[in-house]
């Protein structure tokens, strides 16, 4: 007997149908004599339409009271889905974040879970019951709910499973998993059985959006075993052939040295690069030109600065593409005062990136990577890298090219 | 300075634009120096559409899990409404149930406020701001959402200001206030300025339902001053207009004294009769009768036993139309154990009442109601009565005429 925690999205509790398909599945796992815990998110569409609801009447939402009414998404999903279980004759209860002892800050829309007191819900597991809880939402300490943000349900879901100890969490979302790279530009994309939290962590905060970046850090800090796997599959499917399906996040590095070097290939499209020249090189200058643009809400990945020649230096950074122009206008208004020469922009460039642990103990990933890339003819125009990560900047229209070349390069399409 | 409660149903709360006048009105009231509490019910259809969703999973719904859900509706309701008022620069805050200190039992989807700790709410109060409490809703013990029934809002509003011993509970609805009678059958129904809250409780359960019946017993048992008013109005119309407006539902019986002896005509349209001829009269048999037709859930209004002849008696009830067949097929099941000779039905008939707690201390009222049926060659089937109250069971197709000849005859249609 292990105990498990099922989160389910929008897509998967979009309907009464799909809601007894969850049902269906849950009572499967609990039939198998698993003590089962379910974290559902609203009804796809639902927080959409209460945001929008909020929107017409104040532009800018009050935070407190916008988690009041988002919160209610959930609250719907987890009573149709403890009915939907109690028609099939399963014990089920429902309990909202606040009821479930989940204690967050008070930075409504944005809060973090600071504490779960799970004694109501292990009496109730201990008594055969099914737990539902609401995703997305907990409660400040002074009695008002609070909401995590966008994706929250996936970080609920993994803290609950780590507040419990859970022996895993599963993820169902409408992917089956975690791939090499995305399939749509390379049709040789493998799914990954197993990766580790920080490859995962390297993945998701470079647009492969499986899962919410916040509920991997909280999967690695608390070592939640944390598997990503299907909602689409049929709801009675052998058990023991679901729970090995999908991709597992691990926390055993070991067995992962024995696999590739590169785990995927991660690409963000939509990038832009701003480069200020002639600035004159002293103290405080990264922060003169970076403290605007923040100051404008844009945020910045890539930065470069260049080696000072004559007291000047040129300054590369890139944003994300729908910032360009704020960034730009922005730089603009500042250049006189930055004594810069010239501020240029390109709007049309990507970012390409290699990913895996295994690049920690292996030397060489820099330069095959550079090498394939050179015998593209593609040329690299940033280069940034981190501990298991190689990112480089290149030309937009290159982007496919690359990640195919890439792909092919670490061997990804072989298991 | 007042303490004021008000209560908007969910056709003033139906779309933001609806919400926006409730806060416009609400912000005048705040603006001329009062204490505000507001409590509003979901938005219109809401309520339906989450009833809807459960039954599409367990077409009966688990109670507990169908509060879990229908709670919801006003949660938004308050949300929405504390961000209109913050809007304008209102300073507001928006509280659920059991954010508001409601203690109910646990009767789930019927539930009774058993206490309301207001400490939240008074020290929100003293510090200027306006607050908005879920209607319809409370926690019970053990910390589950509760909630309080069809109209529970009204309930919800009167209760909490019992606690906070509010100087007025503002029931804002789509008719202006209580009526001597309906004024589609009579022209000159008149509304009006007070009644008492016997009267208003007597109206109420005989179908002219401008308040829950709970609300009013509430009202009743707390001597909450409440008034009954229209929400259609211009929202900024003159405070002191207003507050005068509608109907007050009041607790000086003196003042009603000067006031005419009948208040107003009530009716029930859709009412049926059932006679058993020939039980033999012994003791129990009304329990004998009436015992079975409770069981399957018909509720009984009058009831004549006739005076017994040769050991025989001959028993009459009445039910509500939608009942009439089952309450027939259960007891012409019954008929044989009960030793009686037929059972008789009549489908096709009416109440018509005559209330007013001046009828207390003036005799005559009875006479005077049958003298005026009878000139207009109305038979009366049934006659019951209480203090306040004279019922009449007429054929229906006279319904209209009694309602017509009575509010004439008690001179109804004059201040």
């Amino acid at each position: 007997m292990a105990l498990i925690v099922h989160k389910y999205g929008g897509t998967s509790m979009g309907s009464t149908d799909r809601i007894k398909n969850v049902a269906a599945r849950v009572a499967k796992w609990h039939d198998a004599g698993h003590q089962i815990v379910v974290v559902p998110s609203a009804m796809s569409g639902e927080t959409n339409r209460l945001i929008g609801l909020a929107k017409e009447i104040m532009p800018q939402p009050d935070p407190r009271e916008l988690d009041m009414i988002a919160s209610t998404g959930e609250q719907v999903s987890v009573g149709l889905l403890a009915m939907a279980l109690l028609a099939i004759g399963k014990d089920a209860v429902s309990y909202t974040g606040w009821q479930a002892g989940i204690r967050t800050d008070s930075s409504f829309t944005k809060a973090r879970i600071q504490s779960i007191d799970d004694t109501r819900v292990r009496n109730d597991l201990n008594q055969g019951k099914i737990v539902i809880i609401t995703g997305f939402q907990g409660m400040d300490e002074d009695g008002n709910i609070s909401t995590l943000g966008r994706g929250g349900s996936d970080t609920s879901a993994v803290a609950i499973a780590a507040a419990l100890k859970a022996d895993e969490c599963l993820i169902y979302t409408d992917v089956d998993g975690v791939y090499t790279t995305d399939p749509r530009v390379v049709h040789e994309a493998r799914r990954l059985s197993k990766i580790t939290f920080e490859e995962m962590l390297e993945l998701a905060s470079l647009g492969s959006k499986v899962l919410q970046t916040r509920s991997v850090e909280f999967a690695g800090n608390y070592q939640v075993p944390t598997r990503v796997l299907s909602s689409l599959t049929d709801p009675l499917m052998p058990l023991d052939e679901e729970a090995k399906s999908g991709t597992l996040i691990s926390f055993e590095e070991e067995s992962n040295m024995e696999q590739a070097v590169i785990s995927g290939i991660a690409f963000h499209r939509d990038e832009a690069k701003i480069t200020i020249l002639g600035v004159p090189d002293k103290p405080g200058v990264a922060f003169h030109i970076l403290g605007p643009i923040a100051d404008a809400n844009v945020e910045v990945d890539m930065i470069i600065q260049n080696q000072s020649v004559d007291g000047k230096t040129d300054f590369t950074f890139t944003v994300s593409r729908n910032d360009y122009a704020k960034a730009m206008s922005v730089l603009e208004a500042q250049r006189e005062s930055l004594g810069a020469a010239k501020v240029l922009g390109d709007a049309k460039v990507s970012k390409v990136s290699a990913v895996g642990v295994g690049m920690r103990s292996h030397v060489g990933v820099a330069s095959q990577m550079f090498r394939t890339l050179s015998e593209e003819g593609i040329n690299i125009m940033m280069i940034s890298t981190s501990e298991i990560k190689i990112s480089v900047l290149i030309d937009e229209k290159y982007m496919e090219l690359a990640v195919r070349a890439l792909h092919k390069a670490f061997n990804l399409e072989q298991a």
